[in-house]
């Protein structure tokens, strides 16, 4: 790539970035686009913005930047204020970085007179930018000092930040934790691997027992795991016949205008897709659907409750402490049967992984893990052809027809400089899901969990094929001839390729942060769904409501694309100085956005204190070493003697993460009695806390009817009905 | 060496093992040795034996043999019983090992018949032994089959047994924790790294304030740690004068004989040695200086109490459930402070360690580790040329005077035999004192723990030195010259080289169960040093008791030993099977006689309650994967072409390992609360078990003076005197 076709993917990318920030500013005036742009606010029961409804432009960059990290916990809680900690954590890694590498490094190559060894081979190539970059100094020069120090710098630097980093994100979680808000899940427990039980109790009676023995004073009541399928599934089928109910209401009631007062009753066909069979009333079908299933659901309810029990159970405590200290105890003789773990969120409870046995985890686990290696592994490949094999002289030659449309200049050029990398974006959007999947499959309790496993995979994903494969790949591509006919220059080549491909992880970076955010402020693709939505298919409010609800942030895929780009300026941070700035833009552009985002749109679900954190912390480790690795080899390419003084980089690195987890680390895998000891507001229902667990296909349709799933369920005296 | 020479070795060891029996069988027979061979019995007040005076002579092999697991426990403690189960579990291995690996492989080997080709180039060396080893088969021959499938059964035995001793341990573990008596240590726990108290209070006041906000209904009281240096050093000095003064009484009333009825006092001179200075009256001078150190005593400990707690405490709680609890919980939001662990037995609490703080000892365990890795490092040059050095031919030329001595045949045979595995047991026996000091430097807070930690150390120090250091070393200097002349021979001589160096090794585990259990069982040093020390010595009944104190088993250097023999066994198990009954015998001897040193001699100076298994256990593996990897790079080296099946058998133990600790560990490392929660026999004296923690140089002289640590210690209101 030359320099020109640089600019212009600059250029187009900031164009881009702009028509969309200023088709937000005049979209989100709009009130009819407020559940669009202000979900998160709506939802809450505030206005969409506050102050006079006039109001500047750009007033959402000052709300954004104005905003306190207690704002977006009131907002949007702890997991979304972490995610904020992390971006500025690598902000200021970033910053502080530049500060010192920019001034120094990039004079340091540019006054360098080159001498034009290894531009005779590839003839031409090198483009202004390269020559700002380490690719520049020749080997042996005293000038690698500095690239050195350099190396040292950014370190230290990220060591200093991500400690302080630690330090904050574990303050913040204690004092989310400490707050006197009660919160069920808090009062509660997850028991899994719960044995055989040798005298033939139920298992309700046998939690029940266990728990009296031990927790005698504290113990509040269990809740046995029950295999909700069926239930479930006939629960889902009567909420559709609702939904379906309430919209040919709608449509009913619609019909109903001045000319035709009595309407016209809404009919649909039985058969395939709506297409086919037999005509009905929709109203007196569903009615009649509904009234059919609603007994059908109480006695699989009741079936599910006394016969379906499994060995998992979530226990009830009256006292946080008592919870706490419960859920980090060995309980068992043999620590593999009645497994005592924090309990996660109602919400989040995937609830059909709970009672997978201890030994079936451990194989569903290490499946998972060869699985996710060889797919990783086999990935390696293609993705090192895509960078090779996607410029337009290979596209001409397999697709023809665009011939005339390519020779366009300015097309020509847009294209050369965007197409490898929609491509890896395009090839990477594919994976996430999959890997979630995966990650499910290990047996894992609870969403946010399953989150971060994905987000691990993601993220090895990534750096490994990614960075390395477009590295090495497209280094070895764009030499390949070279090696042919000089195979003993190979290395030294590969050593110019390093920083030659730094120009296509600039392209990547830019496309990524000016359209990625731009997109992503712009919220066109929700915009545009929910306008057609609400035209053709919405009747409802709820089916209204269901139409523009916002999401959550998915970190499962935002972290490891981060991560990514932290992976790719950190490697080139010394290497070609000019990515950092990119960088810069990159999460400083990425903060704001999502800061507004944040506090306006995205609602989260789920909620995990925090314990995302340790994962990002140990991840920016491993780019950091990565990059350490790099620096090392690359020097060595340089035939620099002193090289050898970036031996001890990784071991601190390795040094530092294992001092961080022993100080930090338990207090995030639980936690801790101080902090669960402080006082909640008031004197929690224990009623409501146990209800909150109740799984929706199990709570009861009638407010009078809550005893047998009460009793079922809890075997506790009646002390009120169960209601949804 | 030649056959002839081991199979005097033999001989000559078996003939020493049966003299130091029978040595035995007639010494322990004699009433005025019974505080030699019974002080076990006698200090818990049992008679010697049990049944008629004149018994049979070999009554202890039977005693040996019948007494039960119970009745080890009961007269040794659990952790006896453990090492126990790992004798067994090792006999059982090599036994279920050697009835199938014996009667295959050994004719397999026997029957072929070598083509001469190794044995040109090391003419005649080969012994007669070595024709039923593995070296014996050609290269390629599919009689290497027989050999594979022995090291796959080898592995899947040592599996299997050590399975079932894992799961045996732990409810032997279980079943002691579970006892209905009281144990001080069962209501304690241990808390290290007390935080800098930011509101000015003393520790006591901070650690009871802590404590009793977060187990408020639990927390009996706390015991601070004190700096004891000062205290400790006079309390020493008053117990010698107390010594010397029951000494000097002793032999004044032995002076008053009848002719002399008013007796002759004891003098003795201040100055060094005794030897020069004031000649005093002993009596008077110890009654003076123990009149003079009693109030400095008090006064001292006053000071020790008040103003030189530390950061560290022992915190005592109402029930075991609650200890129990408490020491696996994280307390602190920041867990590098408020470290809560069990508490040990008070008996082995290593004092003065237990107010190092968190990071000193993570720095000093670095240290330690480093050091102990460069000792095990540069041990094994000096420790290979042992091997090879020490040979007749050797000591002939430095030692030219013991020419006359060496060329008499039968020593000659003698001295070859012995001398270098002579050497090598010297050269290990000075180690472990040294390896116990760093450990203890690590900051470790138990006896117990320190114990564990050292014997880790001497067991990668043993495998790695003289196991390894003694083949490679051996092998390659012995094939010194060959390789000189031929050096791309090199690899095929290391192959023939480590079957040829079974024979030393077959030595070595000879003499030391012959020799080695023989002086175990016949005592014969204590024996002569309790005699002596009786005649001329000691003259109060505190003195012979000191004198015959037995000590006790002395796990840190015990299990590695065995370790190293079991590393040996299995290694040579396939290739030369002929070393599987040696290792039955010391196995089996070893049992035998120390079950009868356990139930007779030994008193146990501390109790862990079986915590030594799981690094047993784990070691076992970690010589079982010595034994895959040697096995694999000697299949290679015979250039047999199915090798690769081995490959999985590392794996295999890796993952056993990983899957016993998942299944077993924890129960280990902390008590499960389903068997903290037994009732026990009676309600606990919470006064008693406070008291029992009280180092000795804190306890009050006199009954009624307790007060001043009473409320020092404790700042409860009074509640009785603090007793010795």
């Amino acid at each position: 790539m030359d320099f020109s076709s640089f600019v212009t993917s600059l250029t187009t990318s900031f164009v881009i970035f702009l028509v969309l920030m200023l088709l937000y500013v005049w979209l989100s005036r709009r009130p009819g686009n407020n559940v669009v742009y202000y979900p998160n606010r709506i939802l809450k029961g505030l206005e969409p913005w506050e102050g006079p409804k006039s109001r500047n432009p750009f007033a959402w960059i000052g709300e954004a930047v104005s905003s306190t990290e207690a704002d977006v916990i009131s907002m949007s809680g702890v997991d979304t204020a972490v995610y904020f900690v992390f971006l500025s954590s690598v902000l200021a890694i970033l910053v502080l970085s530049g500060l010192v590498l920019l001034p120094v490094l990039l004079p340091v190559a540019a006054t360098e007179k080159m001498k034009s060894n290894i531009n005779s081979t590839s003839s031409g190539n090198f483009s202004n930018l390269d020559k700002l970059s380490m690719g520049n100094i020749p080997n042996r020069s005293p000038r690698l000092w500095a690239y050195l120090i350099g190396t040292y710098w950014v370190t230290f630097v990220t060591f200093y930040i991500l400690w302080k980093g630690y330090k904050h994100v574990s303050d913040l979680r204690a004092r989310a934790l400490m707050s006197p808000e009660v919160k069920p899940e808090q009062f509660a427990a997850l028991v899994r691997d719960i044995p055989q039980d040798p005298e033939g109790r139920t298992r309700k009676e046998q939690v029940d027992s266990y728990f009296k023995t031990i927790h005698s004073e504290t113990f509040y009541r269990s809740m046995v795991v029950t295999d909700n399928k069926q239930a479930n599934k006939i629960w889902e089928e009567l909420e559709q016949y609702r939904k379906k109910l309430a919209h040919a209401e709608a449509i009913f009631t619609a019909s109903k205008t001045a000319g035709k007062p009595e309407g016209t009753r809404p009919t649909n066909k039985l058969g395939f897709l709506g297409l086919v069979g037999k005509k009905v009333d929709t109203i007196d079908y569903c009615n009649e659907k509904i009234n059919e299933l609603i007994p059908k659901l109480e006695s699989e309810q009741k079936t599910t409750v006394t016969e379906k029990q499994q060995a998992a159970a979530i226990v009830f405590f009256n006292s946080r402490l008592a919870a706490a200290s419960a859920a980090q105890a060995v309980h068992a003789q043999m620590p593999d049967s009645w497994t005592v773990t924090e309990a996660p969120e109602p919400r989040q409870l995937l609830w059909s992984n709970l009672a997978i046995k201890y030994y079936e985890r451990k194989i569903r686990q290490s499946i998972v893990y060869v699985f996710v290696a060889l797919v990783i592994f086999f990935y390696m490949i293609p993705i090192g052809f895509i960078s090779a094999f996607t410029t337009l002289e290979n596209l001409k030659k397999l697709l023809p027809f665009l011939k005339s449309i390519i020779n366009i200049v300015q097309i020509k050029t847009i294209l050369e400089a965007y197409l490898p990398q929609i491509a890896l974006l395009v090839f990477l959007a594919l994976l996430p899901k999959f890997l979630m999947m995966l990650s499910k499959a290990e047996g894992i309790p609870s969403e946010a969990h399953a989150v971060r496993a994905t987000s691990g995979k993601y993220f090895y994903f990534t750096v490994l094929n990614v960075f390395i494969g477009v590295t090495v790949g497209g280094t070895l591509f764009s030499t390949f001839k070279t090696i042919e006919k000089q195979p003993n220059k190979a290395v030294s080549i590969l050593g110019t390729g390093l920083p030659a491909n730094a120009t296509f992880f600039l392209t990547f970076v830019a496309l990524k942060f000016f359209v990625g955010y731009g997109l992503e402020l712009s919220r066109l693709v929700p915009l545009i769904i929910f306008h057609l939505k609400r035209k053709y298919i919405c009747k409802t409010e709820a089916e209204l409501k269901e139409a523009w609800a916002p999401g959550d942030f998915g970190y499962g895929t935002r972290v490891p694309n981060d991560m990514l780009i932290i992976t790719i300026v950190l490697c080139y941070s010394v290497i070609a100085p000019i990515i950092i700035p990119f960088g810069v833009v990159y999460f400083g552009l990425g903060w704001l956005i999502l800061r507004n985002q944040a506090i306006k749109v995205y609602v989260p679900s789920y909620e995990s204190y925090g314990r995302m954190w340790p994962h990002m912390h140990s991840r920016i480790l491993a780019s950091l070493v990565v990059y350490q690795i790099t620096m090392l080899g690359y020097f060595v390419l340089k035939e620099f003697v002193y090289t050898i003084l970036l031996i001890p980089l990784p071991i601190f690195s390795i040094f530092f993460a294992y001092v961080c987890s022993g100080k930090f680390y338990r207090s995030f895998s639980s936690t801790p009695l101080e902090v669960a000891c402080r006082e909640v507001k008031e004197i929690p229902n224990m009623e409501s806390i146990f209800r909150a667990f109740v799984p929706a296909c199990l709570r009861s349709e009638k407010f009078d009817d809550g005893d047998q799933f009460e009793d079922a369920l809890g075997q506790f005296s009646r002390t009120g009905s169960l209601s949804i």
